[in-house]
Protein backbone atom coordinates (compact mmCIF):
# COMPACT_ATOMS: atom_id res chain seq x y z
CA UNK A 1 0.00 0.00 0.00
CA UNK A 2 1.53 3.76 -1.18
CA UNK A 3 0.81 6.81 1.18
CA UNK A 4 1.42 10.30 0.12
CA UNK A 5 2.58 12.63 3.03
CA UNK A 6 1.99 16.27 1.82
CA UNK A 7 4.13 18.28 3.68
CA UNK A 8 3.58 21.85 4.41
CA UNK A 9 5.86 24.54 6.21
CA UNK A 10 3.48 24.61 9.44
CA UNK A 11 2.27 27.86 11.08
CA UNK A 12 1.55 29.32 14.25
CA UNK A 13 -1.68 30.05 13.09
CA UNK A 14 -3.85 26.81 13.40
CA UNK A 15 -6.25 27.89 10.56
CA UNK A 16 -3.32 27.43 8.15
CA UNK A 17 -2.27 24.06 9.33
CA UNK A 18 -5.82 23.06 9.37
CA UNK A 19 -6.13 24.52 5.52
CA UNK A 20 -3.60 21.69 4.85
CA UNK A 21 -5.04 19.13 6.58
CA UNK A 22 -8.86 19.48 4.89
CA UNK A 23 -7.20 19.45 1.78
CA UNK A 24 -5.48 16.07 2.73
CA UNK A 25 -8.90 14.71 3.81
CA UNK A 26 -10.61 16.31 0.84
CA UNK A 27 -8.04 13.93 -1.57
CA UNK A 28 -8.74 11.15 0.39
CA UNK A 29 -12.76 11.26 0.18
CA UNK A 30 -12.43 11.97 -3.24
CA UNK A 31 -10.49 9.02 -4.15
CA UNK A 32 -9.26 10.17 -7.35
CA UNK A 33 -5.89 9.17 -6.11
CA UNK A 34 -6.08 5.64 -7.41
CA UNK A 35 -2.47 5.67 -6.50
CA UNK A 36 -2.35 6.48 -3.09
CA UNK A 37 -4.81 4.56 -0.40
CA UNK A 38 -3.83 7.22 2.25
CA UNK A 39 -3.21 10.58 1.88
CA UNK A 40 -1.65 12.41 5.09
CA UNK A 41 -0.59 16.02 6.08
CA UNK A 42 3.16 16.47 7.61
CA UNK A 43 4.99 19.85 8.46
CA UNK A 44 8.14 20.37 8.72
CA UNK A 45 8.22 22.93 11.99
CA UNK A 46 5.44 24.93 14.20
CA UNK A 47 2.68 22.14 13.45
CA UNK A 48 2.33 18.11 13.84
CA UNK A 49 3.25 15.40 12.86
CA UNK A 50 6.25 16.30 11.12
CA UNK A 51 7.84 14.57 8.26
CA UNK A 52 9.24 11.39 10.70
CA UNK A 53 5.92 11.13 13.00
CA UNK A 54 3.65 11.63 9.67
CA UNK A 55 5.90 8.94 7.90
CA UNK A 56 5.22 6.52 10.79
CA UNK A 57 2.14 7.15 10.63
CA UNK A 58 1.62 5.97 7.40
CA UNK A 59 3.45 2.92 8.11
CA UNK A 60 1.82 2.12 10.85
CA UNK A 61 -1.16 2.12 8.59
CA UNK A 62 0.04 -0.38 6.58
CA UNK A 63 2.32 1.72 3.82
CA UNK A 64 5.17 -0.35 2.10
CA UNK A 65 5.63 2.79 0.14
CA UNK A 66 5.49 6.16 1.24
CA UNK A 67 5.90 9.43 -1.04
CA UNK A 68 6.71 12.89 0.08
CA UNK A 69 5.84 15.69 -1.30
CA UNK A 70 6.32 19.97 -0.32
CA UNK A 71 3.77 21.59 -0.87
CA UNK A 72 5.58 24.79 -1.00
CA UNK A 73 5.77 27.21 -3.73
CA UNK A 74 9.54 28.09 -4.14
CA UNK A 75 12.89 25.88 -3.96
CA UNK A 76 14.41 27.30 -0.79
CA UNK A 77 16.60 26.18 1.62
CA UNK A 78 13.50 23.81 3.03
CA UNK A 79 12.96 22.41 0.27
CA UNK A 80 16.38 22.05 -0.93
CA UNK A 81 18.06 20.79 2.29
CA UNK A 82 15.73 20.66 5.41
CA UNK A 83 12.75 18.58 3.80
CA UNK A 84 15.49 16.20 2.29
CA UNK A 85 17.32 16.01 5.72
CA UNK A 86 13.45 14.65 7.53
CA UNK A 87 12.93 12.43 4.15
CA UNK A 88 16.71 10.81 4.90
CA UNK A 89 16.13 10.49 8.96
CA UNK A 90 12.34 9.03 8.01
CA UNK A 91 14.96 6.04 5.91
CA UNK A 92 17.37 5.61 8.61
CA UNK A 93 14.28 4.88 10.87
CA UNK A 94 12.11 2.39 8.14
CA UNK A 95 15.15 0.78 5.65
CA UNK A 96 12.39 -1.98 5.00
CA UNK A 97 9.98 0.93 3.74
CA UNK A 98 10.58 2.74 0.03
CA UNK A 99 10.41 6.47 0.73
CA UNK A 100 10.41 9.18 -1.89
CA UNK A 101 10.63 12.77 -2.37
CA UNK A 102 8.41 14.13 -4.92
CA UNK A 103 8.66 17.50 -6.59
CA UNK A 104 7.73 20.94 -4.73
CA UNK A 105 4.22 22.14 -5.56
CA UNK A 106 5.81 25.22 -7.23
CA UNK A 107 7.52 23.25 -9.85
CA UNK A 108 4.41 22.21 -11.27
CA UNK A 109 3.71 23.03 -14.74
CA UNK A 110 -0.10 23.65 -13.81
CA UNK A 111 0.38 26.49 -11.63
CA UNK A 112 0.33 28.79 -14.37
CA UNK A 113 -3.00 27.68 -15.20
CA UNK A 114 -4.50 27.55 -12.02
CA UNK A 115 -2.99 31.38 -11.86
CA UNK A 116 -5.27 32.12 -15.11
CA UNK A 117 -8.06 30.81 -13.80
CA UNK A 118 -8.49 32.33 -11.01
CA UNK A 119 -7.50 35.93 -12.75
CA UNK A 120 -10.44 35.61 -15.45
CA UNK A 121 -13.63 37.15 -15.02
CA UNK A 122 -12.37 39.17 -12.29
CA UNK A 123 -13.58 42.62 -12.63
CA UNK A 124 -16.87 41.45 -14.09
CA UNK A 125 -19.78 42.19 -12.60
CA UNK A 126 -18.54 40.76 -9.44
CA UNK A 127 -18.33 44.01 -7.45
CA UNK A 128 -14.49 42.79 -6.25
CA UNK A 129 -13.11 46.47 -7.04
CA UNK A 130 -14.79 47.12 -3.47
CA UNK B 1 -5.65 46.67 -21.43
CA UNK B 2 -6.03 44.08 -18.89
CA UNK B 3 -2.87 43.32 -16.33
CA UNK B 4 -2.12 40.80 -13.90
CA UNK B 5 0.04 41.19 -11.40
CA UNK B 6 1.31 38.01 -9.40
CA UNK B 7 2.15 38.57 -5.78
CA UNK B 8 3.85 36.86 -3.81
CA UNK B 9 5.70 37.05 -0.22
CA UNK B 10 9.25 38.01 -1.47
CA UNK B 11 12.99 36.33 0.25
CA UNK B 12 16.03 37.54 0.76
CA UNK B 13 16.75 34.81 -1.77
CA UNK B 14 16.78 36.35 -5.08
CA UNK B 15 16.27 32.74 -6.69
CA UNK B 16 12.85 32.56 -4.73
CA UNK B 17 12.06 35.90 -6.41
CA UNK B 18 13.49 34.95 -9.54
CA UNK B 19 11.40 31.64 -9.72
CA UNK B 20 8.09 33.69 -9.81
CA UNK B 21 9.41 36.63 -12.38
CA UNK B 22 10.23 33.34 -14.79
CA UNK B 23 6.77 32.35 -14.09
CA UNK B 24 5.31 35.48 -15.21
CA UNK B 25 7.39 35.88 -18.19
CA UNK B 26 6.82 32.68 -18.99
CA UNK B 27 2.99 32.82 -19.07
CA UNK B 28 2.92 36.51 -20.96
CA UNK B 29 5.09 34.23 -23.61
CA UNK B 30 2.66 31.56 -24.11
CA UNK B 31 -0.04 34.11 -24.36
CA UNK B 32 -3.08 31.57 -23.60
CA UNK B 33 -4.00 34.68 -21.31
CA UNK B 34 -6.27 35.98 -24.06
CA UNK B 35 -7.93 38.39 -21.24
CA UNK B 36 -4.49 39.97 -20.07
CA UNK B 37 -1.90 41.41 -22.51
CA UNK B 38 0.60 42.37 -19.75
CA UNK B 39 1.36 39.61 -16.26
CA UNK B 40 3.88 41.09 -14.03
CA UNK B 41 5.31 39.96 -11.00
CA UNK B 42 5.11 42.19 -7.29
CA UNK B 43 5.96 41.62 -3.90
CA UNK B 44 4.45 42.20 -0.31
CA UNK B 45 7.94 42.70 1.35
CA UNK B 46 11.66 42.20 0.96
CA UNK B 47 12.07 42.53 -3.17
CA UNK B 48 10.67 45.13 -5.89
CA UNK B 49 8.54 46.51 -7.28
CA UNK B 50 6.09 46.19 -4.54
CA UNK B 51 2.36 45.86 -5.00
CA UNK B 52 1.74 49.94 -5.95
CA UNK B 53 5.14 50.13 -7.58
CA UNK B 54 4.34 46.91 -9.80
CA UNK B 55 0.10 48.32 -10.41
CA UNK B 56 2.03 51.62 -11.41
CA UNK B 57 4.17 50.29 -13.76
CA UNK B 58 1.20 48.25 -15.34
CA UNK B 59 -0.65 51.33 -15.65
CA UNK B 60 2.51 53.44 -17.10
CA UNK B 61 2.69 50.44 -19.70
CA UNK B 62 -0.78 51.08 -20.59
CA UNK B 63 -3.06 49.23 -18.31
CA UNK B 64 -6.74 50.26 -17.50
CA UNK B 65 -7.65 47.66 -15.39
CA UNK B 66 -5.26 45.41 -13.02
CA UNK B 67 -5.84 42.07 -11.37
CA UNK B 68 -3.83 41.20 -8.06
CA UNK B 69 -3.51 37.78 -7.89
CA UNK B 70 -2.19 36.48 -4.28
CA UNK B 71 0.54 33.90 -5.10
CA UNK B 72 0.41 32.42 -1.27
CA UNK B 73 -0.94 29.05 -0.49
CA UNK B 74 -2.58 29.54 3.15
CA UNK B 75 -5.05 32.46 4.14
CA UNK B 76 -2.89 33.96 6.55
CA UNK B 77 -2.46 37.70 7.36
CA UNK B 78 -0.81 38.36 4.32
CA UNK B 79 -3.25 37.45 2.43
CA UNK B 80 -6.34 38.36 5.01
CA UNK B 81 -5.21 41.74 5.86
CA UNK B 82 -1.65 42.92 4.12
CA UNK B 83 -2.42 42.30 0.45
CA UNK B 84 -5.84 43.94 0.59
CA UNK B 85 -4.25 47.00 2.73
CA UNK B 86 -1.47 47.44 -0.41
CA UNK B 87 -4.28 47.58 -3.12
CA UNK B 88 -6.24 49.76 -1.31
CA UNK B 89 -2.58 52.07 -1.10
CA UNK B 90 -2.75 51.56 -5.37
CA UNK B 91 -6.41 52.07 -5.45
CA UNK B 92 -6.34 55.45 -3.78
CA UNK B 93 -3.34 56.52 -6.32
CA UNK B 94 -4.77 55.54 -9.08
CA UNK B 95 -9.02 56.11 -8.54
CA UNK B 96 -9.17 56.19 -12.62
CA UNK B 97 -8.24 52.69 -12.87
CA UNK B 98 -10.11 49.33 -12.06
CA UNK B 99 -7.87 46.90 -9.06
CA UNK B 100 -9.50 43.59 -8.27
CA UNK B 101 -8.24 41.24 -6.39
CA UNK B 102 -8.29 38.00 -7.14
CA UNK B 103 -8.64 34.72 -4.64
CA UNK B 104 -5.63 33.71 -3.71
CA UNK B 105 -3.49 30.32 -5.31
CA UNK B 106 -4.47 28.32 -2.19
CA UNK B 107 -7.88 28.47 -3.02
CA UNK B 108 -7.63 27.12 -6.00
CA UNK B 109 -9.58 23.80 -5.96
CA UNK B 110 -7.03 22.21 -8.98
CA UNK B 111 -4.59 22.56 -6.18
CA UNK B 112 -5.23 18.90 -5.39
CA UNK B 113 -4.94 18.32 -9.08
CA UNK B 114 -1.54 19.45 -9.67
CA UNK B 115 -0.32 18.05 -6.01
CA UNK B 116 -1.55 13.95 -7.54
CA UNK B 117 -0.28 14.66 -10.74
CA UNK B 118 3.75 15.03 -8.85
CA UNK B 119 3.43 12.74 -6.76
CA UNK B 120 1.97 9.71 -9.25
CA UNK B 121 4.63 7.86 -10.73
CA UNK B 122 7.03 8.18 -8.19
CA UNK B 123 9.44 5.31 -6.63
CA UNK B 124 8.45 3.78 -10.66
CA UNK B 125 12.03 2.54 -11.93
CA UNK B 126 13.21 6.19 -11.72
CA UNK B 127 15.80 6.22 -8.93
CA UNK B 128 14.43 8.61 -6.36
CA UNK B 129 14.37 6.44 -3.55
CA UNK B 130 18.07 7.27 -2.82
Amino acid sequence: MKALLIVAHGSRRPASNDEVQALCERLQKEKTAEEFALIRAGFLDLAEPSIPEGVAQCIQLGAGEVVVLPYFLSAGRHVSEDIPAEVEKARMSHPHVEIYLAPYLGSSPGIGGLLLALAEGCGKDDGSSG
